[in-house]
């Protein structure tokens, strides 16, 4: 409840976030001065779904009239791709969609921007990842989004950690068969051997939580991302810092996409 | 888009306005700046619901976690009825409610607003009901809600006019069994008889429309009340200052039930 908006009224276009938790997100702060910024009459409104209601809910959602787009955060970002009519190309790659849009006809497109928001960051910041080799860490809805991502920036070779190593060889298998001929193994938490390491896990959120994998010390020309932002810095992060690297934060996967989405939503600059 | 108010982020709480169309509705910001003086960080959205998806998106909405309360405009005062899981009082006399609540136990409460709202704001200008006969034109939603708030109100007689004699019938039916021994008949539209006056259709309206009843020339002392807010003044109303009578237009049903409302959402002052 910080800056002021002009007023809404009945002839308000909306966009949703639909989460559980919803209090956390910042899409509403974020999207709602950029709507106006272009002379826009639209919000973006937080909308918290408990996972028994979520398909009756997002049903309805879909065919309010003035409902232009749809963000969605965690834990839907899977769940919610029945709901898409087709999924563009990085959607249907990743598996799983942050963000939906209604199409003239009244049709609904989906599209992931999680890793391609990192990755802009990543390059509008001079980081280099087309020929790279990438450790990836989690092989859930962000590793899937960030392994994708990378693989489509050009990393030479990408291997990805789980504790769940059914999940990491899934993950394999899909980015494998999405960017063929591309070196993409299941392997153990080792940063050597890679230029850039990421945590696409939530381990070093909640406090006590350690690093998402013991990396031991490091060298100093890899560089370390992590796709969680708070603590700042966060275990993981602070351990790199320590062995001099370089580290980018969590902030960048979120603020790398706002452009991306709002494209999506045929609002780009 | 006048006025500013505080930015939406992720513990916004919702209100939503339901109606077919949705842009005319002054709902949004009528409530929102009540919301923010009350320190409440919530806001009224308006969700324009084709009569198609009606039942398909209320029943999504209901389900929202951090939706507290929904007004129900035209057409779907009568429909809604089904998606209350209780009436209060006034909704169950009328038979159409105007907004519904999320109680505790997370069920919904419906009442109907108005017709109050309107007796609310005679009263407060110092227009006297109880005792007085009403000649009611127009048996439908709106005309509903009068007649059953003018009858709670003391009138001691209301005649009931609408072209479609069945529908007059009905209501007089309606308001005869919630008001026991109290004079209701359906009758012509004549003002002979009667102290106060209302149109409670929408005619007048539409450019081109004439009077909803000719009335003829009327008695001076005759109180004259239109339900419409557009043109100002109405022909109804044009018609009766050109008698000498005392007239009140469509903004008293809106602005008087605005507290009303405020209170059956809990946030009365």
């Amino acid at each position: 409840m910080s800056g002021d908006l002009p007023i809404v009224d009945g002839s308000t276009r909306l966009y949703v976030i639909i989460g559980h938790p919803i209090a956390q997100v910042r899409s509403p702060q974020t999207y709602t001065p950029r709507f106006r910024a272009k002379g826009l009459n639209a919000l973006m409104v937080p909308v918290h779904v408990a996972p028994d209601q979520f398909d009756v809910t997002v049903r309805g959602l879909k065919e309010i009239v003035n409902l232009e787009g749809i963000i969605i955060t965690v834990p839907y970002k899977s769940r919610v791709i029945p709901f898409a009519d087709r999924l563009l190309p990085t959607g249907e790659k990743v598996g799983a969609i942050n963000a939906m849009r209604r199409e003239q006809d009244g049709s609904w497109t989906g599209d992931m921007f999680d890793g391609r928001g990192l990755t802009r960051t990543l390059r509008d910041d001079g980081h280099v990842i087309e020929g790279k080799r990438v450790m990836l860490i989690g092989a859930g809805g962000a590793g899937s989004a960030v392994a994708v991502a990378v693989a489509d920036a050009g990393a030479s070779a990408i291997t990805i950690f789980d504790v769940d190593t059914a999940k990491a060889k899934a993950l394999v298998a899909r980015v494998s068969a999405a960017y063929p001929g591309r070196r993409v193994v299941a392997g153990a938490a080792d940063a050597k051997g890679h230029d850039i390491v990421i945590n696409a896990t939530p381990i070093g959120m909640a406090k006590g939580d350690g690093m998402p994998a013991d990396l031991g010390p490091v060298d100093p020309a890899l560089l370390v991302i992590d796709v969680i932002m708070k603590p700042e810095p966060t275990p993981f992060l602070r351990h790199a810092q320590g062995c001099g690297c370089r580290t980018v934060d969590g902030r960048a996967m979120l603020e790398g996409q706002i452009e991306e989405v709002l494209g999506f939503f045929g609002l780009g600059s």
